[in-house]
């Protein structure tokens, strides 16, 4: 088993590089938060004895030789990257809890077949830069290196420019290796285990999740000297819009989700009537069908919206990531680990997505879940308790374990 | 009569001062684009003659000598600071067709009984910072200098500050000056005067205005495993209040008109259900009576969308600017004028508020409208002619002219 109580001690240490007062972390990727963190990790792990790189992506691997130096590593990993206002588990746990796995490996001086490799992935969270999972997307081949390094964030900031300042642009190219498995323990993010006082969710899959850009353009005028008639109020039709991706997402089922998370208005001043809004639409559900089905509803009632309201539509889906099913073997390893543990545990699916969801496409994969308090991430008050988290390390060692065994 | 080409090509020569790409002007108060103009029009003033100072609120006075050195001056003015994305008439018409009015009086070396003086005013837009006439509020004992200097920019940039960081912050108490007169020639910003093809309006008064600041906290959670019911969606809610704001506009007459013109939407993220919205609100309509009955009727409908949606309201009332009516005897001098031109005129009510509606508390106050293309304003775009603006300081000038003389 692993220390639990180091694995937790480790979380309250790295939650202070970009902690905020309201008890979360503020650490976008490619900051100086983000360089901070990342050096700590490879201290961490290089400190049991493994050896650190990282790739042209920015992505940190420390691997800890096997006996068979031939033989692809078997890998964990996730992200230590947060949201603006994020928690101090979301991610965190899969890396704090692989780094765990490491050193009870360590500490036992037990030799596996594999080399084990613990990976640090850039950019999951997709905040500073869209979509999500970049660098793994990179590693498993769904985006092009090149396109990766020319995202820009909201300030037009390179990714490749963010990446070199910070002094991560590494030599070996991104997704050049292969891998023998790959496990990711993470938070639930969802409220199920909880409201089932399950300890372990066994994750079968990734829920399929669709983002969009769209600009309206209207026309600035004046606030006080504008008839309602004659606007052409972008801002006003962005409001019918949100109310829309809503009814949509209702209209689908309970598992169908839908949100407008960033919004940006122009010209943003109290007297003029808003020429020009850019937003961003999250869609997701389970089913690959319905999430075309949310498209198109959606599509047709923004199409009326900005038709009746005068205002000229730009709309591009910019991220379609389809729904994943993980390995039945990996999947079998963390059941027959979270067995021997006795954790009360059910099957479940992702509503978030992970790194894990690419490293499905090259690799036998999976994931752990975890509880969290009321099922809240992306929230600075994000809590999980320090039992539940060494659990999932715990099967997360023994699930590693097994699958170097077959 | 003024010279018109000269005028014309003060306006052309200072739009390019934070002149934009698209043809209009980003010269937000207070900031290196505003402290450049501040020194050409203290130059242009100071070369015909006058003497050019400025107050504690950065209000700027060119004051050329009238016969009778106890009287007090004869003013004129406007405002050289635009929004984000402003035009180059508005405000700058009326500094500049007063300068046109002082060249006037210059070159044929009219004397006057009263000083004549022309009033560049701080921060008259209200975008930088709220609200709107702020240092003409001042003046007119409307706003203290403390709670002005107090305010803040959305950056959290005291006014005080950025006053003194151009070096505008003078010794002269703002206001300890008495007025004689105050005339403020100005873009009509509607469509009124050109779609009845009239050259001047004459303004017989504002209408009344309130703005508001309101914040929503719902609760920052993840798109994607957060289950529609489970949401506390602050933007969701700002969006439903959006509609209100229209829907209560409409519901008042076609004279009554309602905006929201600033939003920020917070941690604006993707892939985070919005926690927290600040927006601005902006109600008006002529009568006072009715802007009352709009901000009942709107607060009712807030308080039902926070409720049902389970936010968080804060929501104050910043401005109240109630309805004003001109004096009758300067409205007389500008009829006169006017006529005396045999320009074609109406009278007039401004939907747009101006430094003279605060000047007409402590001052006989009136203005003069101008048509712009299309009634429209707050937009690069925003046009006007050349000739109507010659017509306008034509009338400024006589107006002028026939207050001294009475
Ligand atoms: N795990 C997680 O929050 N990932 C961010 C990507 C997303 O699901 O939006
Ligand atoms: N004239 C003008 O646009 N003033 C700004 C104040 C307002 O009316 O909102």
């Amino acid at each position: 088993t692993v220390d639990g109580t180091a694995l937790w001690a480790d979380i309250l240490e790295t939650a202070r590089i970009g902690g905020t007062p309201k008890g979360g972390i503020r650490r976008l990727t490619l900051t100086e938060e983000d360089r901070q963190v990342r050096a700590w990790f490879a201290a961490a792990c290089t400190s049991l004895g493994c050896t650190v790189t990282h790739d042209s992506m920015g992505n940190q691997f420390a691997r800890r030789p096997g006996r068979d130096a031939g033989l692809p590593p078997i890998t964990m990993g996730s992200h230590l990257d947060t949201q603006p206002t994020g928690g101090k588990f979301d991610g965190i746990v899969g890396v704090l809890g692989g780094l765990a796995v490491l050193r009870a490996l360590h500490a036992s001086g037990h030799e596996t077949r594999h080399p084990i490799e613990l990976i640090n992935w850039t950019n999951e969270e997709g905040s500073r830069f869209a979509p999500a999972m970049l660098a793994s997307g990179v590693f498993a081949g769904v985006f092009t290196e090149q396109e990766a390094l020319d995202k820009t964030d909201r300030d037009g900031i390179r990714f490749g420019d963010a990446l070199a300042a910070i002094g991560y642009r590494g030599a070996p190219p991104c997704g050049q290796h292969p891998v023998a498995a790959y496990f990711e323990l993470h938070i639930e993010q969802g409220p199920i285990l909880e409201a089932e006082e399950k300890t372990i969710g066994i994750v079968t899959g990734v829920q399929g999740m669709r983002w969009y850009e769209v600009t309206l353009t209207g026309r600035d005028s004046h606030a006080g000297t504008t008839p309602m008639p004659m606007r052409a109020d972008a801002l006003l039709a962005a409001a019918r819009i949100i109310e829309a991706v809503s009814t949509v997402a209702l209209a689908h089922g309970p598992d169908a989700v839908g949100t407008v998370g960033l919004l940006e208005n122009r010209p943003n001043s109290r007297n003029v009537v808003p020429g020009e809004v850019f937003f961003t639409i999250d869609l997701r559900h389970p089913d690959d069908a319905v999430v075309m089905a949310m498209e198109t509803d959606l599509r047709g009632r923004i199409e009326q919206i900005v038709t009746d309201a005068g205002i000229a539509l730009a709309m591009e889906r910019v991220w379609d990531s389809p729904a994943v099913h993980f390995d039945p073997a990996c999947i079998a390893s963390v059941r027959t680990a979270t067995e021997s543990f006795g954790y009360p545990a059910r099957d479940i699916v992702s509503g978030a997505g992970h790194d894990a969801a690419y490293m499905a496409r090259v690799a036998p994969t999976t994931m752990i879940f975890v509880p969290c308090a009321g099922g809240l991430s992306h929230n600075e008050a994000e809590s999980a308790e320090p039992g539940d988290v060494a659990a999932g390390a715990n099967v997360l060692l023994r699930a590693v374990l097994d699958a170097d065994a077959r």
